[in-house]
C-alpha cells in the first residue's frame, strides 16, 4: 500500500529541512517575517561572514580565477554557497535534494589535488553549481515534483553534469520546479512554492523556478535549468539573471527524468541561469568541448566558437508588443530605455513587426500536449494529489486531446510552413536597416509581465513563439519595476479578452521592485554569435549600472 | 472531368520522347535489342564522337578541371552529357522531363561569361547535373511518380538546387522515380520501368533510381537524389555508382514535392550521386559553403570541413550479416575482399557484432508509415492507377495502419533508446581494435543482393538500420558478379522465412554482370570524416582496378 501524498511530501520536506545545519537557520523574526523583499537578508542575517558575501557576489567567472589564483580555496566557496543557498531555501523555498556534506568534501578533495599538482582540474574547478529537479544527478531525487516519484533516484549522471563535473564543478543541491514541469511559476505538492526573492507576493518564474529564485539570491553562481516554452527564459527574467535557451539539440539532453518521452516538433533545451552574458558562455563552451555526441546520439555535433566578431555597429531589432498580449508598463519602459541607449551607443535599431504570433501558439500548444496530456494525470493521479490552479488551467484544459499522428503531422508541417515563413520575414529587415544586413537579434519581451502573483496563467506567446521557431533567446536584466515610473497606462484599450485579463492584473504597488528582464533572440544554432550580441547589448545597456561583468563584486541589492 | 492515368502517362511519356532529336535516337536493331548488358552501347552506337566518349567517361572533378582550364568548353561537355544521357533513356527509360535545349542555352551562356572573364563563374561552371524527380526545378514536372500529379511544374528551386545553380551547374534532365518514393526499385505506370544498364532484368535500385541507371550509364557525372531507407545507396550499389546519405538535415531538404509532410523520426536526405568519393565532397561543400541556413529554417548550421585528417592506420568494422538476412554471396566475396586489401594495406579490421537490427526494422517500419499509408492511397485513387506489386507489398501491407500520438511518441522513444544503445554497442568496439580507437567507420552491405529482380520487395534493413539511427553512409563499388566466382552456398541453412526468400532468389546466371557495391557507414553529423575514411578505403580497395579517382577517362565498361 501506498503512502498518501501528504505523508510522501512531509517526509522529504523533513529530510530537506534537517539538511540546513542549526547555524545557518534564521532566526524566527526572519522566518515568519511579513517582508516582501528578502534579497538583501543573505548579507544582513550575520549568517555568511564578510569573505563569504564577497565571494557569493560574483559572478563564475571572477569566481574561478580567485579559485584558480589560489585567493580562495573550493571549500571556502562552496561553503559560502551552501550557506547562502540554505538561507535562501528557508526565504524563498527554492532547494529540493540538498548534498551540502557531500559537495564540501569534493571541495576538499579538488583543493588537495589543486594543492599538489599546483593546478585546477579543469576549468571549472570548483565551482558550485545547483541542478534543477529533473536533471539527473547520480544519487539525488529526479521528482518532477510528482509525489509519486519523491523516490526516483537515478544512478547515473546527465551528460550535461557529467561534463560540469568532468570539468571541476561541483554540484550542491538540486532546485525546485512546478509539478509536471508545464508552468512558468514553481510550486507542487511534493515541495511546496517557491516565490521570487524581491517580491515574496510574486511567482519566480518556471518551471526552471528553483534555479531562478536561488541564483537571484546569490544562492549560486550558476544553476542549471531546462526550456521547452520559457522555462530558463522566464525565471532569468523575474529574478534578474541572464540566461540562455539553446537551440534544439545544441547542448545535450540526454539523462533527464521526463513524463512525456517522444515528442520531436518542440522539444526540451538546457542551458545555465547565471549572472553574466560571459558565464553563459563559460558554462556552454565547457560542456560542448567535452563532446557529448560520443555518448549522447541526439545531441548536435558541432564546435562551440568562442566570441565570434560581431560588426561593431550592431542592427538591433526592438519588438515592444507581439500583437496579441501587451506587456506591462516596465517591460515597456525597459525595452525604450534599452533602445535609446543602443542608439545613443551609435547602434542601429529598427521596429521589428511581428508575424502573426498568435498563430505560433495555436501550432505549439496542440504540440505541447499532441498526447492529450494523459501521462501527467495518470502520475497525479497516482497519489491522488491535486492540480495547482495554473497548471490545471492550461494541461488539464478540456479543448485538449490526443491527436491522431496524421493530425500531428499536419501541426508539424505549420510548423516547418511557419518557420519557412518567419525566415523570409526576419530575413525582410535587410531592407529597412541602414547596415544593409538583416538585424543582428531581436530584441523583445520573454513574458508581458514583470513576474505575476501566485497561481496566475500568463502569456506564455514571448517564450514559446521562439521555442517553436528553434530561435536561441538570451535573457539580459536591465532593472527594477519602480511604482512611480511604471503607472498603469489608463489610456490602453485592451484588443482581446486575454489582452484584457493582463492589462487588469498589472498593479504597480504590488509590482515595485520586481526584475525586468528583457529577451535577445538569434538564429537558429548560431548562439556563440547571439551570446557575442548580448555581450556589446549588456555592456550599453548596463553600463551605468556598474552591476554586471564590470562590477568586482556586490550584487544590486546587496 | 480529369484524363484516365492511362492517358496522362501517353501524354507525358510522349513528350519525353519528342525531346530526344531524331539524331541521337538508337536504330531499331538496339532499340529491340533482348541484350541484358547495354552499358557498352552509349560509346560504341555511334552517336556519340571520340571526344564525347572521353568527355563522359570522367568524374566531375576531373570534368571541372578541363572545362576551367580552357580544355572544354561548357557546351561541348553538356551537349556531350545530352546525348548520352538521351541514349540511356532509350536503353534504360531514366529520365522524366528533360530539358536539353535550355541547358545547352544556359552552357553558351556560361562560355560566354569565361570567355570575358577569363574565369568560371563558379566551382561547378558547366558541370551537367541531373535532378531525381520530386527535388523541386523551377519549370519541370515534380510527380512522385503520380499520374495525378503529371502536371505539377514548381515556380521554384529546391535551396539544393538553387546553390548548385548560383554555383554554375548546369540541370539539364530530370530523372525517374518509383510512384509514392517508398520503393528500392524505380517504376510507375506515369514515366514506366528504369532497368539496370549493366543487366536490364535487374533493377536500378531506388528509389533514385533514375540517377543510379543514368549516371551509372555516364549519362551524367552527378545525379541528386534523396534517401530516407536507402533510396541513394541502393541504386548507388546497384549500378556501381559512389554516393552519399548524409545525416538527417545536415543539407538542405527544402523544396522538395512530398505526399507525406511532418514525419519527424526518420525524414528524408539528399546527397550526390557520382562516380568518385572526391566529387561526392566536392558537392556537399559547395552546397555547404552556399550557407542554406539562411533560407532554410530546418537545416544544421554548421560549416563543412574539407578532407579532416584521419588516422594513417585506420580501424575498419566488418559486418557482413546483419543476423536477419544472409547477403548474396557475391556481397559476401566483395566484403572479403575489401577486409583482405585493407589488411594487406596495413589497415585494422575487426569483426563488428550487429546489435537487435530485427529491432531497428520493427521501430523503423511503422514510423515510415505513421499515418497508415492514407495520403498515397488517395493520390493513386484519384486517378485510379494501381499499385506497382513491391509497392504494394510494402506500403499496403494490412498490418500498417494509421497510429495515435502516444503510439508514436512511443516510437520515437524507442528510437532514442535504441540509438543510445547502439551508440555504446559502437563505441565497445574501442575494446576489441589494437589501435586504442573505436572503429573509424563501419563497412557493411547495403542490401542483401548486388540489385534483384523486378518487382521483388527485397529486405530494407541493411539501408534503413542507419536511416533509424541517424549515421551517414557511404556507398563503394567493388568490382562486378562473377558467376564462376559466385556461386550459390548450397551448404547454407537459412534462419527464417525472410532469410529463405532471399536465399532462394539466388541465381548466378542471372546476376552476371551485376555491380556489388557495400556501405561505409559514420558517426552522425561526421559526414566529412566518413569521406576522408572513405577515400582512403576506396584507394585500398580499387587500386588494382585502376578505375577511380587515378583513370585519367575511361569506365570499367568502355
Amino acid at each position: 500500500m501506498s503512502a498518501s501524498w501528504e505523508a510522501i511530501a512531509l517526509h522529504v520536506q523533513g529530510e530537506r529541512a534537517r539538511k540546513i545545519p542549526p547555524a545557518w537557520q534564521l532566526p524566527p523574526q526572519l522566518l515568519d517575517s511579513k517582508q516582501q523583499d528578502v534579497s538583501k537578508i543573505p548579507a544582513s542575517c550575520g549568517i555568511l561572514s564578510r569573505v563569504e558575501i564577497d565571494i557569493t557576489s560574483n559572478d563564475a567567472t571572477a569566481i574561478l580565477e580567485n579559485i584558480h589564483s589560489g585567493k580562495w580555496t573550493a571549500e571556502q566557496v562552496c561553503l559560502a554557497f551552501c550557506k547562502r543557498a540554505a538561507i535562501a531555501q528557508q526565504l524563498v523555498n527554492c532547494l529540493t535534494d540538498i548534498c551540502f556534506e557531500e559537495a564540501l568534501e569534493t571541495a576538499r578533495s579538488l583543493d588537495k589535488k589543486f594543492r599538489s599538482s599546483g593546478k585546477p582540474v579543469g576549468t571549472l574547478h570548483g565551482l558550485p553549481i545547483s541542478i534543477k529537479d529533473h536533471v539527473n544527478v547520480a544519487g539525488l531525487r529526479s521528482t518532477l515534483g510528482y509525489c509519486a516519484w519523491a523516490d526516483n533516484i537515478p544512478t547515473e549522471d546527465a551528460v550535461l553534469v557529467d561534463a560540469l563535473k568532468q570539468a571541476g564543478a561541483i554540484v550542491f543541491t538540486k532546485t525546485t520546479m512546478p509539478v509536471t514541469g508545464m508552468a512558468i511559476e514553481t510550486v507542487s505538492k511534493l515541495w511546496g512554492r517557491t516565490t521570487c526573492g524581491f517580491n515574496r507576493s510574486l511567482v519566480s518564474g518556471g518551471s526552471s523556478g528553483g534555479d531562478g529564485a536561488l541564483v537571484g539570491m546569490y544562492g549560486a553562481p550558476v544553476g542549471i535549468g531546462t526550456d521547452i516554452a520559457g522555462s530558463i527564459r522566464v525565471p532569468c527574467a523575474f529574478n534578474g539573471l541572464y540566461g540562455i535557451r539553446p537551440s534544439m539539440k545544441r547542448l545535450s539532453y540526454q539523462g533527464l527524468t521526463s513524463n512525456v518521452r517522444g515528442a520531436r516538433g518542440i522539444t526540451g533545451t538546457i542551458g545555465p541561469m547565471c549572472h553574466s552574458v560571459r558565464d553563459i558562455e563559460l558554462i556552454c563552451k565547457v560542456v560542448t568541448d567535452a563532446e557529448p555526441w560520443h555518448v549522447d546520439a541526439n545531441v548536435i555535433r558541432k564546435a562551440w566558437i568562442s566570441r565570434p566578431l560581431v560588426p561593431s555597429r550592431l542592427t538591433i531589432g526592438v519588438m515592444k508588443f507581439d500583437g496579441v498580449v501587451m506587456p506591462h508598463p516596465p517591460i515597456l519602459r525597459g525595452l525604450d530605455e534599452a533602445a535609446r541607449k543602443l542608439k545613443e551607443a551609435g547602434h542601429e535599431v529598427i521596429e521589428f513587426e511581428p508575424h502573426d504570433h498568435m498563430r505560433a501558439w495555436n501550432i505549439a500548444y496542440p504540440l505541447y500536449y499532441a498526447t492529450g496530456c494523459n501521462e501527467m494525470q495518470v502520475l497525479l493521479d497516482r497519489t491522488g494529489e491535486p492540480w495547482p490552479p495554473a497548471a490545471k488551467r492550461l494541461s488539464a484544459n478540456p479543448a485538449l486531446r490526443e491527436l491522431s499522428a496524421s493530425e500531428l503531422y499536419k501541426l508539424h508541417a505549420a510548423q516547418d510552413d511557419y518557420k519557412a515563413e518567419y525566415l523570409r520575414h526576419w530575413n525582410k529587415t535587410v531592407q529597412s536597416s541602414i547596415s544593409g544586413r538583416p538585424i543582428d537579434a531581436l530584441l523583445c519581451p520573454i513574458n508581458p509581465c514583470a513576474s505575476y502573483p501566485h497561481d496566475h496563467l500568463t502569456w506564455w506567446g514571448y517564450a514559446a513563439q521562439w521555442s517553436l521557431l528553434d530561435y536561441p533567446g538570451v535573457v539580459l536584466p536591465v532593472g527594477f519595476v519602480d511604482k512611480t515610473r511604471d503607472v498603469r497606462d489608463s489610456g490602453y484599450r485592451p484588443i482581446s479578452d486575454l489582452d484584457r485579463e493582463n492589462y487588469e492584473l498589472y498593479d504597480p504597488e504590488l509590482w515595485h521592485g520586481a526584475p525586468i528582464g528583457l529577451q535577445l533572440v538569434g538564429r537558429n544554432l548560431d548562439e556563440e554569435r547571439l551570446l557575442a550580441v548580448s555581450a556589446v547589448v549588456d555592456d550599453v545597456v548596463n553600463r551605468d549600472s556598474g552591476q554586471r561583468q564590470t562590477r568586482p563584486n556586490g550584487n544590486p541589492k546587496l
